[in-house]
């Protein structure tokens, strides 16, 4: 990177990164410009540094790209919005191949181009240490965002999308092998249930969340921004197949993955019960009164649960 | 920062974050959501890291609050927009000294409430590499956005807010020396125009850019997209006393810093030959038909120019 130079290097990253229908000045400028019809903007980051979130060996450029803007414009969808933009800060040792970083860039344009959005702008600097740092923007449509504080006693708890496939592959990958592919791939490139978010708010999701630390763990932050409980009951979840064989090939009970598993950026929701959910929402558990927290079939926990990113 | 982990500290630097006037949903959910009156959003991001564009020991955690912010802030303004809100993410040591990250997000907040904007959300992550990547957001208020590419033939070049003083800070420091402090301070916290960028857009500026990597390399940037001769002419900027002296004292041309040196985040742009330019802009050049480039004086300029951040 080093021989190509800042301004090289944007050129060769920007001429890969197709404009989306929000925005209306990419990136080349001081800023870009992007439609927020709504009169609000909902913003969110989220950054992802090497060795910590990804490793090169497990994963290749297209997959940290597909991985970065998945954490992000999963962000926007759970608070009920539409993805529209994402700006990327990319921090990269100079001898990292150019290759690299038009990967990453193809990567973040093709998962970006999911929802119709696009990389806007972005910066561009050496560090020792290769870090990005993505923060996407989406439109609200009219509706209210839908936060973490509205879960109320009486509720139905509902998850939709993958729970415990990137955990399993991350652990597969751990133990040293690289299959069953499905569970390698889950952990790559997280496939989000984007459109269930905007979907959930339009019919009357009272709190939502992308489940990244863990189901247990991203509930308990709804259980205590609403100050409510919450119970999973496990016989709500149906162990898929490849998560059962894989957890008894590997010694490992499949709901630690399920209920501790971050990273498949999963929708995690609460709606009135009366509701009749939308199509891809699992019913998993209830909200009631008390000490808020999160229960497991009616008792605390002792499985594995989420994790620190400073620990 | 270890010992506090990752929701702790984020819950430590929030509570030092006060909302802003176009904050509708500060830190704590998935996404904030921000005023966007314009039904359009300005967005920029910067990264700053460290070794590279700070220094611990030349710098405090709230002076590089102060940079992280005025260096995003300053691109929004330099398309004409007021900015809203910022997001950033920290990527720190785990040895890091939580008050480091505190007096940061003081510097953060102390800039954007400047521009009655507020920090808005943002990430948290470990890294061996201490990193702060900021985007900000800003609202066009109904006015086109003042890109590079509108610098016409004839128009005037004109410049507000301080130039050279930052270089020369830099210059200062890696010499050794701790004063003069107006221009350490001025490598330390920018002061930039804020207010400018906005109101040249309304007296019709054709061009602006945030002067960050120089000001004749930014201002090659607005030749290369506008395919227009900017010619700068020396014997219209007053050389301050301060820069003069100390460039008498360290044996550097003054126009290397006024001219090449980076960072003072003072904006630069085009008007109509026939506009009284508001407040605070003063004419250092003018703009002509020709082969896309920058001159000093009608001819190349052999000085010290801007800066490569691969380099």
């Amino acid at each position: 990177m080093a021989d190509t130079g800042e301004f090289g290097l944007i050129a060769r990253v920007t001429a890969r990164l197709p404009g989306g229908r929000a925005c209306l000045l990419g990136p080349g400028d001081d800023a870009a410009v992007v439609a927020a019809p709504d009169g609000r903007v909902a913003a969110s980051t989220d950054v992802l540094v090497e060795g910590r979130h990804f490793r090169r060996d497990w994963s290749s450029a297209r997959d940290v790209g597909h991985r970065a803007a998945a954490a992000n414009l999963a962000d926007i969808a759970a608070m009920g919005a539409v993805p529209t933009a994402l700006l990327v800060a990319f921090c990269a040792p100079p001898n990292l191949d150019v290759r690299w970083a038009e990967e990453l860039a193809d990567g973040l344009a093709a998962e970006a181009a999911l929802v119709d959005a696009s990389v806007v702008g972005g910066d561009m600097s050496a560090s020792p240490t290769l870090t990005i740092a993505v923060t996407a923007l989406g439109d609200l449509g009219g509706r209210a965002p839908v936060v973490r504080s509205g879960a109320r006693p009486g509720d139905v708890v509902a998850v939709n999308g993958r729970l415990g496939f990137a955990a399993a592959g991350y652990t597969v990958l751990s133990r040293g092998f690289r299959t069953p592919k499905l569970l390698v791939e889950a952990f790559r490139r997280p496939e989000v249930p984007y459109f269930a978010g905007p979907e959930a708010a339009r019919f009357g999701a009272t709190s939502m969340i992308d489940i990244s630390d863990g189901l247990l763990a991203d509930l308990g932050h709804i259980a205590a921004a609403s100050d409510v409980v919450i119970d999973v009951q496990r016989e709500l979840f149906t162990v898929p197949g490849q998560i059962r064989d894989a957890a008894l090939a590997l010694s490992v009970n499949p709901f630690d993955w399920i209920l501790g598993g971050g990273d498949d950026h999963a929708l995690a929701a609460t709606f009135p019960a009366d509701v009749a959910l939308p199509a891809g929402w699992v019913v998993i558990g209830t909200v009631s009164d008390g000490p808020a927290g999160v229960t497991v079939d009616g008792r605390p926990y002792r499985g594995a649960g989420g994790w620190d990113h400073f620990k």
